[in-house]
């Protein structure tokens, strides 16, 4: 995301429009592309068909992921360095591609403002990416709610399939950050308007089709997969699906074009795949397998990323992605800041920039477990330390201190200020790992064939060190529903908050001995995961009391500003 | 709309796949559309940049309109015609462009199942066309919905400006058929979660920001439009504007590629610009200005569509988008079936392929009264009597018998199984009344500063033949917040049923003496119009028992069917 640093520097919208953008056909050329495989959107982005890439290459080239230790609500420049770090192996001459998610829109009105890297280490066109893009989100807005007409509309013309009216699992979506969506009664009016009951709206990001979209392997594999998601259940406790409903056809054909990854350009002129963008913290959290798989055919290195820490977005990586579509990785960077470390060892927000060393040696419990966890997925990590103005020396010999005793690769790096060229060393870092090609085959946390209830307790007790985990009453029910209709062995999708590795986010650090607090378990038969719902994470967010949206402009030339 | 006729055809989506598309950069090369106006979206669709093209080139070209008789619910084939006459009109060696608007996917996925011509004369690609397009409808639809969450986020972070949750005007929309959406509760949940109150969803062809696209000028103009929108009120009573929430600069970021026009081509390979969808008896019913300008920029002559009949498309054409726009008609097309005449006559539906020339004889009256309308306006029309399979020889005289007793141009067309060859003859009458020059300059039926009331009335009792108005008790009330607001020098936009000219669906012919019931009365401040609602016309649309959605399917390789 866009982040706020203190020296002066253009903002990160100025930053892009000041840049002087290569045809996206010319990158295509150089990704080695052809040219039969490119759907122009523009002269600055483009889709890319999968199946006109060689698959071959894709064995040939080697997966860096990108997570991050434990963020500050500000976020910690993630994407940032990972788009820094990609330009620095290009400049290293190494040939690399990007994978990364695309932002939500919802957000981008709401606190964000934008989110396609930040300072010199962005994608571009970043407005372009930030507002619609190819309409990805749309395509999904528009099948997951032509599915809830549906559903609605079969119980509306006589309910065949006696769907029960209060079991219906299915929820409409807006990419939008709206809370009063959250929980609506619909179908009111009369009977010529519907059958009244309660509902809710998601943000378009944790919808099952987002999910759906970034783990379909073709058409085939989407058509399929649509089919299978559950609806919910008829007054006889069967599952809906969307095939009773005769909409996977429909589905799929709405789907077709946001199938395709999008290609577009870092500043460094490093192709880039951004594609589908389900969060980390209530979805898995990574871009699609398309569009991995497009830059893993199109580059010899791919940087990508999972959203959040190791106990979210690379957990899932692993065990969900990688797993779905048999990827490997060579290498993990786990993004550090200093001021994240000082708020883990407890320092209030606004006291971010002081310098602290106590509290900065305390928050090092939070990236050592992350480094734990990242080893055992059998991969070996560098911890990228992004740098920030109010970062003091005292405090970086704090970290290279930590490091040396930990034995922990460590690389600062200042892409924000200085793109690619702040990341030559990480790339270095990364490179050597790569050279070594110490990578386990066997990356997967848990088999799923242990049961939902074995996949989350290892999670729970591996990766956030909780002593236990503990039902609901609702929980109890919904797994009693999963075991009857042999979903039990799917894996597990962890919706926690991103702050803590408890269900608590009030609990930085590296807390251990706690109890997760399952709530509530939603089967993703379409997605094939099931999602677990830790604490009081939600689903569709609101907007802030000054949104993002008011200082969004635009003048009479069409010019944006105000996006960041 | 595809029609379904009885011979042996191949199907719309058939015929639209089989047919090789020029790339849309000849096309656009051919009109002479420099190619920097060009924005492209693929290898046969793409944007253009108006302001890019020479609008001197307007003045010099002509403009015709092409309406309808009151239409059987099936529909006439209104756009067909119009595409093939374009074709037609290309053919006879004139330069000519059409403007059409784009098909809202909620009927695509309902009743309809397509609507971008039918047979040989499609605009093409067409399911691209039907299916998310070039996403401005998405654009629409994120633009509406961003606006209702800062409403609802405004009253939720301290309401400063003390909207009255009981009186917000602004609804959500989304571009689906889904009638459990007309009414809703939403805010539930408890104080986290907004304020609980009633609202609903339009379709989002009926969202203001649908008709504010369709009317502004240039993206200053938006702007201008969409900080005007009229949310609802404060407690006090003062109109609370868009503006006044800050939200008209990412409003306009919103929908700035929305604000360019579409470029695509009809089967004959004639440049077609498709842009805006407002339906024409809920909304005014013509493709945009932009749109509009942009074919008269690259043409000699322009055919564009008013939907439904003289009654709704065609008097917003002149009264509501020529007023705003400043253009003139030259030439008015009036398309008309023998079933239609029929069914005005009397026949039921499922009796209208049978031969019934009493029954014709008296469904004339509703032709009759079209051709009148349209005559008003100052513009001579020709009526296209667009042939299908069950018409008998002997209907046709009755109709060649009629036509020339009231000196009224006809010409059968047949475009649907011919393209343009088909519409030869009407392409002759065409340029026959072009080559006369005898429309006139005035071409409005009232002055909007005779107050909202009297604007009605003309309408009522010139268009519609009512001999009254009648305004419901909601309805006084909301005249007397349009005085009180300073609203009351706007045009007016009725909303009636396409059927009768009555606001009785049933009463098909030419009603007259009737009384006009106004029930409602919505300020649409940003688009400039009051929407008045009469009889029982909805903004949401239900899915019939058998919705399109479970026909339409995708193979593996990406070619969609069930599209027609």
């Amino acid at each position: 995301m866009g982040m706020t640093q203190t020296h002066t520097q253009p903002s990160d919208v100025e930053i892009a429009q000041a840049h002087t953008l290569e045809p996206i056909t010319e990158i295509a050329k150089r990704a080695g592309i052809p040219a039969e495989a490119i759907i122009p959107f523009g002269n600055t982005k483009a889709k890319v068909e999968l199946d006109k890439l060689d698959p071959k290459q894709e064995e040939n080239s080697q997966l860096v992921l990108v997570t991050g230790m434990s963020p500050t609500p500000a976020g910690e420049g993630k994407s940032t360095v990972l788009i820094g770090l990609a330009d620095a192996l290009n400049a290293a001459g190494k040939r690399t591609a990007v994978a990364l998610r695309e932002p939500s829109q919802g957000p981008v009105m709401g606190i964000k403002g934008g989110a396609a890297g930040g300072g010199y280490a962005q994608v571009v066109p970043m407005e372009d990416i930030n507002l619609h893009f190819t309409g990805d989100f749309h395509a999904i807005t528009a099948a997951n709610n032509t599915l809830a007409a549906m559903v609605d509309n079969h119980i509306q013309q006589g309910n065949e399939l006696t769907i029960d009216p209060r079991r219906i699992t299915w929820q409409r979506c807006l990419d939008v950050n709206d809370r009063a969506l959250r929980n609506v009664v619909l179908g009111l009016g009369g009977p010529a308007h519907g059958m009244p009951r309660e509902s809710g709206f998601t943000i378009t990001a944790a919808s099952e089709i987002m999910a759906i979209l970034g783990l379909a392997t073709d058409l085939h594999d989407l058509k399929e997969r649509l089919g299978n998601i559950t609806i919910g259940f008829s007054y006889e406790g069967t599952p809906i699906t969307a095939k009773d409903l005769k909409a996977e056809g429909a589905l799929t054909a709405l789907m077709k074009d946001a199938m395709n990854p999008n290609l577009v350009q870092t500043l460094g002129g490093t192709p880039a795949f951004v594609h589908g963008g389900p969060f980390a913290n209530i979805a898995h959290g990574c871009n699609t397998l398309a569009a991995t798989r497009a830059a893993l055919r199109s580059a010899d290195v791919v940087v990508t990323e999972a959203g959040f820490g190791s106990d979210l977005g690379a957990e899932k990586f692993f065990d969900i992605k990688a797993r779905a579509g048999g990827l490997q990785v060579d290498a993990v960077v786990i993004v550090a800041t200093i001021r994240s470390l000082k708020y883990n060892g407890g320092v209030a927000r606004d006291e971010l920039t002081k310098e602290d060393t106590a509290a900065l040696q305390q928050g090092l419990v939070n990236l050592d477990r992350h480094v734990d966890n990242i080893r055992s997925f059998g991969v070996e990590p560098v911890v990228a330390l992004n740098m920030f103005i109010s970062d003091t020396d005292a405090e970086r010999e704090v970290l290279a201190q930590w490091a040396s005793t930990k034995g922990v690769r460590i690389a600062e790096t200042r892409v924000w200020a200085e793109g690619g060229a702040g990341a030559a060393q990480l790339a270095e870092e990364v490179l050597d790992i790569l050279g070594t090609k110490n990578a386990e085959d066997e990356q997967q946390l848990y088999d799923p064939a242990d049961g939902v209830e074995a996949s989350i307790e290892k999670i729970a007790t591996r990766i956030y060190r909780a002593k236990d985990v503990e039902y609901a009453p609702k929980a109890l029910k919904d797994l009693a529903v999963i075991k009857a209709n042999g979903w039990d062995q799917l894996p597990v999708c962890i919706s926690k908050n991103q702050y803590s590795f408890s269900d608590d986010a009030t609990q930085l650090g590296a807390p251990e001995g706690h109890t997760l607090h399952v709530r509530e378990l939603l089967p993703r038969t379409g997605a094939g995961f099931i999602v677990v719902l830790t604490g009081a994470v939600m689903t569709m967010p609101g907007l802030p009391k000054r949104p993002a949206a008011e200082r969004i402009d635009i003048d009479d030339a069409g010019k944006i500003s105000g996006v960041f």
